[in-house]
Parts: C-alpha cells; sequence; structure tokens
C-alpha cells in the first residue's frame, strides 16, 4: 500500500464527520435480523444516493424508448395489469464491508450490515422491452431514476446500464411491491428494478425510464463509480454479480456500547444466512478461533433461486474469549477470503465477518 | 471544558470504530421525509439499546403487578378490546445532537436526525392502571421489556420508571399500532409503551410488564444513564420532557458524500418542521445568514396536540454559500440556543441546525 494513502481513501481507524452524516441516513440490517428468511420492510439495509424524491402515483410514468420499435409510456394500472411475478431477493450494497479496509475509502461507512432479502413483486422486464421491440443492434438498456444529486461535480438523475443479455435474461423484474405492499419511499416508490444476483447499486430505485441505447452509457455511475479500481486509480472492471458472504446471527446478548457479545457456556446453536450472486452456495465452514480451523456447518434450502439460505453450526462454547467467523463457498468456486480484498472505492470486500463472543458464567448479581 | 476531556468523552471530531457500529444499526429520519406530516415507519429514527427480540405474538403477555389491588394479565386480543386511542406523536431520542458536542460523549452518535412523527394506536395506560387498582402509596410505575443486554456491566432488560402522576396524567399509550398496522419488529412488537411529549428513551419497547413500585426505581435507566451529567460526573436533574428543536427540510439537492445542498438563485419556500414537548411551538425563526439575524417563519398547525408542526419561510436565494438556520419557541419561554449545551452524557442538544446551502446558476452541461 502507498504512503500516504491514495486519494479518496484515509489510513485512520477514525470516522470522519461526512462518513458519519452518511451513516445516519443509510442504515444496515440489525444483524439479529438475520434470523428472518424475508426482512421487513424497515430492516432491509438502505443505501440512497441523494434524497427520497416524493412521487405522487397519479402523476407516475414509465417511459420506455430509444432504440426501440413501439415506444411505450405506462402508468402505474398499466403496469400492475401486465404478467407479475414475485421473488424473493436477497440484496447487498456493493460497498458492504468497505469501513473495513485500510486504507479506507471514504463513502458511506459499510461494516458487514448493508444487506437484506425481500419479496419483490412486479411484472417481468423482459416482456415489457419485447413489447418495445428492442433493435437488435442496441448494446445496452439504461435505467433512470427521479432522484436526483450532485456526483462527480455534476447535477445528474440517478442512472445505471445492463448489458441487452443481461437486461433480456437476468430475471430483472420491474417491481412496484415489497414484501405484498407497495414500495415504500425509501424503496422507490412507486416502481423500481430488481435485477436478482447482482449487487445492490443495480436496482435503480424510482425508476421512470427505461432506454435502449445504441452505445455503450458512459454515465457516472457505470463509467466512474463502481469499478475496481486500483491504487493508482486506473479503473479496472465493473462492479457486477454478488460475491460469496456468509453473517452470524450474533449469538447472545450485546453490550449497549460496543456491541460485544456476552453468553453462557454449554451448547447454543449458531446460526446464520449465507448467499452468492455467482451461484449457489454449496458450503459454509464455521470456526470459533478467529480463523485458525473451520469445520463445516449444516446448509438450509434457499429462500428462493436469488435468495439466502440458513446455516447452522452446534457449538459446545467453553469459557473465554473466542473469535467467531463463517466462511461461504459457492458452485462457481468463490471463497470467502479470511483478508480484505482491497480497492480504491471499496468495492465488494467479502472478507469473513469476525465476532467476538465471551462465555462466561452469568455474574452473582446480588438480589 | 477540562483537559484531557472527561471519561467517556472523545475531544476529536472523528468517530471511533464503536460508535459507527451503532451508527450503522441506529438511524436516523432522513432530513428530506421532515415534508412528510406522519414518519412512514420505515422512516422513523430507531434507537435500540439490546437486540430487537423475536416475539411470538400467541406467547405474548402484558403483566400488572406491584403494588395493585388487583394484579392483570393480558393477552393482544384482550388490550385490543379495551378502549382505543390513535394519536400522532413526536418522538425524539434524547441524545439527538451529541455528535455535534465537543468533547462529545461515547455513545449512539446522534447528528440532528434522531426524530420522527408516527400515529400510535392503543389504549390509556391510565384506564388499565385504574382497573388494578394501584395503591395510593405507589410513587412510581416500572414498565420493562422483552430485550436484554449489558449496560453498566450488569445484563439487565431494558426498564424505565416514571412517577404515578406522569403515568396517570401523561397522556401514555399502551401501544400496538403504529400508523395503522401493527407495530413493526423494530419499533417494539407487539407492544410499547408511548409517552407524549418525553424524550424516546420514555417509550419502552416489547413491553411486558407495569410494576406499581414501592420505592422510586433505582435501575440503570433512571439512575446512571438519561441524566444531566456535569463534567465531574455528578449525576444531575433526569431527562424528561422534550425541548423545543426546529429542523429544515433540506433545500435543493445534496452533494452524495458531502450531503451539502445546491440549489438555483431565485424564491425558494423553506420549511421544516417543530415541536417541544415542554409546550406548544410559539415561534419560528429563519436565519440565512448564520444565524447573525433570524426573521419569522409563518407556523402551520400541529399534526396533534403532541406532535410537530410544519413552518414555511419565503426565501429569496442569491448567488454565493449560505448557513441556513431554524429556531423554535415555545409557550414555557424555551429557545434553542445558538450553542450547543454541554453535559457528559450528551443528551437534549437542542441546538439549532446549521445547513450550508450552494446557491449558483446550473452548470452548463455539454450536451
Amino acid at each position: 500500500m502507498t504512503d500516504p494513502p491514495p486519494t479518496g481513501t484515509i489510513a485512520s481507524d477514525q470516522i470522519t464527520p461526512e462518513e458519519l452524516r452518511l451513516a445516519a441516513r443509510n442504515h444496515g440490517l440489525p444483524l439479529e435480523a438475520l434470523r428472518d428468511p424475508i426482512t421487513p420492510a424497515g430492516l432491509h439495509y438502505l443505501l440512497i444516493h441523494y434524497d427520497i424524491p416524493a412521487v405522487d402515483p397519479a402523476d407516475f410514468r414509465l417511459d420506455v424508448d430509444g432504440e426501440v420499435e413501439r415506444p411505450l409510456s405506462f402508468d402505474l394500472d398499466a403496469l400492475r395489469a401486465l404478467p407479475k411475478v414475485t421473488l424473493p431477493v436477497t440484496f447487498e450494497c456493493a460497498g458492504n464491508g468497505r469501513a473495513l479496509l485500510a486504507p479506507r475509502p471514504l463513502s458511506q461507512p459499510w461494516l458487514t450490515e448493508a444487506v437484506g432479502t425481500a419479496e419483490w413483486g412486479g411484472t417481468p422486464l423482459r416482456g415489457v422491452l419485447e413489447e418495445a421491440g428492442v433493435a437488435d443492434a442496441a448494446p445496452e438498456v439504461l435505467f433512470t431514476g427521479l432522484d436526483r444529486g450532485v456526483e462527480g461535480g455534476t447535477q445528474q438523475a440517478y442512472a445505471r446500464s445492463l448489458s441487452i443479455e443481461d437486461a433480456l435474461e437476468s430475471g430483472a423484474l420491474l417491481a412496484y411491491e415489497m414484501n405484498g405492499e407497495p414500495l415504500p419511499p425509501q424503496h422507490g416508490f412507486p416502481l423500481r428494478l430488481v435485477v436478482p444476483r447482482w449487487y445492490g447499486m443495480t436496482n435503480v430505485k424510482w425508476l421512470t425510464r427505461v432506454t435502449a441505447l445504441a452505445e455503450p452509457f458512459d454515465g457516472y455511475q457505470n463509467s466512474v463509480a463502481y469499478r475496481l479500481y486500483d491504487e493508482n486509480g486506473e479503473p479496472g472492471a465493473p462492479v457486477s454479480r454478488m460475491l460469496p458472504r456468509s453473517l452470524l446471527v450474533p449469538p447472545g446478548v450485546p453490550e449497549f456500547l460496543s456491541r460485544e457479545r456476552s453468553l453462557e457456556p454449554g451448547p447454543v446453536e449458531l446460526r446464520g444466512r449465507a448467499w452468492s450472486g455467482q451461484g449457489e452456495i454449496t458450503r459454509v465452514e464455521v470456526s470459533v478461533d478467529g480463523g485458525a480451523t473451520f469445520a463445516d456447518a449444516e446448509l438450509g434450502e434457499p429462500v428462493s433461486e436469488a435468495a439466502w439460505l440458513m446455516w447452522t453450526f452446534h457449538w459446545q462454547a467453553p469459557e473465554g474469549t473466542h473469535e467467531v467467523c463463517s466462511r461461504a463457498t459457492d458452485s462457481a468456486g468463490n471463497v470467502q477470503p479470511l483478508d480484505p480484498r482491497w480497492n480504491l472505492k471499496g468495492y465488494v470486500n467479502n472478507a469473513v465477518e469476525r465476532i467476538t463472543v465471551t462465555v462466561a458464567q452469568p455474574a452473582q448479581v446480588p438480589s
């Protein structure tokens, strides 16, 4: 690593006031909520680049335009009249784990909690693109939201593109429901894109325009953000599908300030979730000695083809302080690393989580 | 102020990893949501001392015991069969503004966003206490939640007491609904206390026991936490009803990392919310010069007798960088201070918010 740290990063483990301001509004999943197969809407992680727009559903339109034979425009009723699919999908922010990197990229300072699984309801994107008749020559489809803000010095609407293959073949939904209810404002009311298996930046919220492009999109979120930069600032590969990750439902009870866990000695069922956007989860291993040794956990069934599974591990917890870790492997051969892999903007850090657990007999409190 | 900073505080403006961990789970209101009179559940601020407990509503009981003539035990259906009241109530965390103090107390690092207004539905606490027949000699009523964790070195359930007068006369509710739905898990499912006008720590979540006490409660949350300590560590007055505060719906659009606002020159309607637990809001003033001069805003009607109002202020925004502030006054004569008033644990800092706004013609972006 260079010294001083690269531009846009900080070597200190202390968080800057700007990062705190982001952390106060964008929140993670409280990790105990990993027990739920479907995350309640208010517990699902949130990363909102600009402000939540106020959208009057009566005025809302989704326009489908660009390199298409038949430009289309839908109101919400027209979208709801199209074939409907509901699917539990695990989302994870591409920046999850960023604040555990050193030096740390200055952006939303996620630890490991930027995840959630919701049941999304909507109509397949593919059907709408086929109805519009996307031109064979269109290499990409652009998705534009109603939210506006400044990034890279330019005011813009949030917008991301997908290749035409990914737009047609990924199982993407134009989603107007979350967990059986209309989308909450913070999750894109009234309409968002949901692309199974991709990191969260793909799932454009407050979606108002789908545009078939004649040329690849060179906008901020694809060409500047969400790429795996090296330490010299060279943009590398774009961020795409999720790497495998596993997390624990933190055992025992927390201390308020430190969030450190304590529990009584004896048998304890450790459990958690695991997911990957690159294949099925084929293995989860657990370590109770900080990653020195691992043993296999039992795997449950995935909540859906695009969602996490629960894993369990029986531990005879001895007195003492232990570092508990879990490590997932997927069918594409990806394994969570023990140590973070660094990149300049702090994306896709799927290193194993480490939870410190103190196992002790309960204190005898005088009554 | 002493040097070095008092135990439990930090002089740096950088946030520690422990504070970040709290900020990643406990989130504020995204300030643009101040436009809504009633805050959607997922946008309401959250401060959870321990973990969110998983409660099976079929097993849930509320027990009313202690110094009463008739101990009572309710299941949820029995509570729902009692007289029902719904009331919009503004909540604010007692620690709101803590991270703007110097030196800063080490705890949840709130800026100004730890607020929200929900419509709570439930049965008046007073009716249940009267049905149980609280003894005349009982000076306090204790409220105990199902959530457990460690604070002050001791494992405990979250528990807070109120004086018998406050329990009977504050309009407190045993609430099982938020915004017309069953409570979300993070807001206390299936039952919580709601005490209008008090800071949020009073509103015990996952409420399972109401106990009339023969002696004042000396538990952690009343006797150690939530008191206005001086810099020598002497516990002062307990935290009780909210001081007045006003906040702006941030004008213009944000920059992603800094959250700084930009807007075009010309007329702009500044608006925001104001509330107090100590009286009615009688005045809100706005400054566009960092607090050097103030002018009166127009006040709307409060959303309820226990909730915020909206204020508006017409500004002819000139080009340049401006610091916008608002200052509320209540009918008890409390006025928001321009600078924070310090206490060791960082409670009730209601100093005026300062938002930096850059007013400029939009950049000519080449098309």
